[in-house]
């Protein structure tokens, strides 16, 4: 046996071993029984522990420099990177700083969960100052005198940058704001009346995840407070959640994650349970679940067949025909919160939070300024002020899990869609007569082929460039929400 | 940190892990998307590869023999006999002996399943043959020059031995065929008539369920093809199955995995992911299935609360009173089927595989002569011969699966749960009037605190005799089933 044949081996048993520790976390958030929680803990933690001991494990150093020493193919070679990266990674970090990340957020959840509950940052503040300091010790571990936040960026977008990351903000910020001020400057259109029950939510999530190509067969659509993807190749599940009054977002919670899933289930069969079986950045996952979401989901001409599977559904909903319901679909609304937030704010609140967080990790903004500050940039970019922490500085999960250098990924992935989105009209000309009779074969069929596809065999930015046959840019996003929002405010 | 602290922190972490690799079985028979399959037999594969791993890890022989060495209390010393029993096991049988095990059982069932389809037991007598062959050549290693069969029975009960279990059955088989050839004498009662819905069903089991002790906050009650247990400690789930035309099949499958279920949830907490956090032997664990689905679930008493239950969820149920109710539950009729019988004809199925496996892993029957041995000797049982393989030689997935030395068990927990129920008649005088208003908890309870909170604690063996204050033997058993259906048929 060579020594890139034990070493893929080894990674594809490491790799079927993650998805079993991914679907115990589903589990967790689907069917657990609540009486179960410590001891799932428990359970999670020697998952990670024993897989931690496989990445670091000293045969992978031996089997790597043999094998990146020999000549490789270009599937060798994709494998090989992510090994490395996965290795390097897990060898930089000393075992007792992971620990003692694992252990500090893990707790660290519920005092912000009580935190957020009392509008009370200062309960929150100790605790959040601990995760800045481990991440911070973690970051300089990995960037060996590099940009801390880049060290962590790259977790989650490899290869990206804080000066690429701040330079789409400046190019995305001035357009937004304007956009946005344009937009609520005219009155709001007319929202959905009724009461939508669950049972029929659900009948219709999965309809419209059929309609979007997920694979029901390799896949589940269950319910969880928090929609979320799971698995990789012939096991992804997703869920999403029904709210009685809006159905929109049980709808456009399943688009998304239906975006997300499909990726991870049309990765080419070759790479199924190896490092590149799955999808490659959560930038480029991100723009799955967004242009499936937006581009198309949220399209005057999906939303056309939608309005007639609603009535369908529902009888009257309250609004009077497909383009009131298109306009009620894309309300552009003022609010604190970045998941409610529309296509023209949500990457306003992305920067905000991107600005913050290269503070607190660069050094230049302690945790005892962070809710001033966040309330400061809020009204300077928003226009009115934060009524209470729960809509400002508490709203997000992220950084009491220590996921600094995540949140740029939304704005990217939402670039990236744009990108696609672009190339994908080019491709398919009369995509919105096929997305009028609730037709995405030929959409999804291309994103599968030109994208999702490749799974890790390509960089996040290479593989999004071949997929659109030029660099990524903002300028596809913006004059796509220029010209949607314009049209439906007449702005 | 001494050897055996060192040696209890690896063993909880393992203990972990097979949680989380029998709750992947789990979703594997409840919710795993079709597609799946081949994905999820790689990703247990993994699974058992790390944990095989880990209980061969040398660090554990070290451990083990530095804890044994020192003194140690009564718990410490159950959790030694039992890290002990595994490291050998594991240690005795080579690893290219394991996977082969694995690789031909895995394969076999397919071969099984599709000659029971067809009724040809040629199909599957080579599979079986091989299945056999590795099976005795484990046995042997595990063995070291000591009975074949024993060593295989060890597996599942611990101290067991093949002449025990003759000298059980020897016992037991007179008293049974002459009870049931007086029974079967009789006209049989009459049966349910109606459709039963599947949701009516499912909520009636939940019921059920949490009538006789089991923790909701800390299990789950779904549906599979076949009804079973999986989990230990505070995650523990059962599934049952519904049949349109028969409720019993969905009450009496689920009270029989309640008491499963409860044994695993009631274990002491201190032991929590343990390697004696669990039940202690298959035997003992069927002793509390049984107990619970018969002796409790099919008394007179309980049934006459039951029958209340029926017929306020379902109406006119075609019988005419609680006593008529009482003799459908425990009807006696003629069959093929082993997972279809009644109390008294259950055992009479396992002693004829009993004695057909001990002449297979002796070598005194030939996989040659085996379907012709089963058909005589079920004539000579039964007074009927077998009408096609699918009811013969073919029901059963054991031995397909390699799980020779399991079938015993299921009667050892019969004569078990006889033993237990005359010491529970003696500890809880008023049992009956409990069981009439559908009140289990002083009988539960008393299982609970007699045998159930102690897990691997004592041998199994030794636990039953400990809960019933005398050594158990066939008499209760025989007994209760003499009295029970001598009088419900006038004999």
């Amino acid at each position: 046996m060579t020594a890139y044949s034990e070493l893929m081996a080894f990674a594809r048993e490491t790799t079927a071993l993650e998805q079993v520790a991914g679907r115990n976390g589903w589990d967790q958030e689907t069917f657990m029984p609540h009486g179960a929680a410590d001891q799932r803990a428990e359970e999670l933690a020697a998952m990670e522990s024993m897989l931690h001991a496989r990445r670091t494990d000293p045969r992978v150093g031996d089997w790597l420099a043999a094998a990146e020493a020999a000549e490789q193919g270009q599937v060798e070679r994709a494998q090989l990177r992510h090994i490395r990266r996965s290795f390097d990674r897990a060898n930089k970090v000393p075992a007792k700083l992971s620990s003692e990340i694992a252990r500090v957020t893990s707790k660290a959840h519920r005092v912000w969960a009580e935190a957020r509950q009392n509008d009370d940052f200062a309960g929150f503040a100790a605790t959040v100052t601990e995760v800045v300091r481990l991440r911070r010790e973690e970051a300089a571990a990995l960037a060996v005198g590099g940009n801390l936040y880049d060290a962590l960026l790259n977790d989650y977008e490899p290869g990206a940058t804080e000066g690429e990351i701040a330079a789409m903000f400046d190019a995305l910020r001035p357009r937004l704001v304007a956009l946005r001020q344009a937009v609520l400057g005219k009155p709001a259109p007319k929202g959905l009346q009724g009461t939508f029950d669950d049972a029929t939510q659900m009948k219709m999530a999965r309809k419209v995840a059929k309609v979007f190509g997920y694979d029901m067969a390799r896949g589940r659509v269950d319910k969880s407070v928090h929609p979320f993807t799971s698995g990789s190749g012939n096991d992804v599940r997703i869920t999403t959640r029904t709210t009685p009054s809006d159905p929109f977002n049980c709808i456009y919670s399943t688009i998304h994650e239906v975006g997300h899933g499909a990726y991870e289930q049309n990765v080419d069969q070759a790479y199924l349970l190896t490092p590149i079986g799955g999808g490659v950045s959560m930038g480029v996952h991100e723009s799955q679940s967004r242009i499936y979401e937006n581009q198309l989901g949220r399209s005057r001409a999906f939303t056309g067949w939608l309005y007639d599977q609603m009535v369908e559904a529902y009888g009257d909903i309250g609004v009077a025909d497909a383009g009131a319901f298109y306009a009620a679909v894309n309300t552009v609304h003022k609010g604190y919160i970045r998941t409610e937030a529309d296509e023209v704010q949500y990457n306003l609140h992305i920067m905000l939070r991107f600005d913050l967080e290269r503070g607190l990790i660069g050094g230049t903004l302690e945790v005892a300024d962070l809710e001033e500050a966040w309330n400061a940039r809020f009204v300077s970019d928003f226009g009115y002020a934060v009524d209470k922490a729960s809509n400002g500085v508490l709203q997000d999960v992220h950084w009491s899990a220590g996921l600094f250098g995540y949140f740029p990924t939304y704005s990217l992935g939402n670039v990236y869609a744009g990108c696609l989105h672009q190339a994908l009209r080019d491709a398919v000309p009369d995509l919105d007569a096929q997305l009028a009779r609730g037709d995405t074969a030929e959409a999804t069929s291309w994103l599968r082929e030109s994208l999702q596809r490749h799974g890790g065999l390509y960089e996040p930015r290479e593989v999004i460039t071949r997929a659109c046959g030029v660099e990524p840019s903002e300028a596809p996003l913006l004059d796509y929400l220029e010209a949607k929002f314009g049209a439906l405010y007449g702005v």
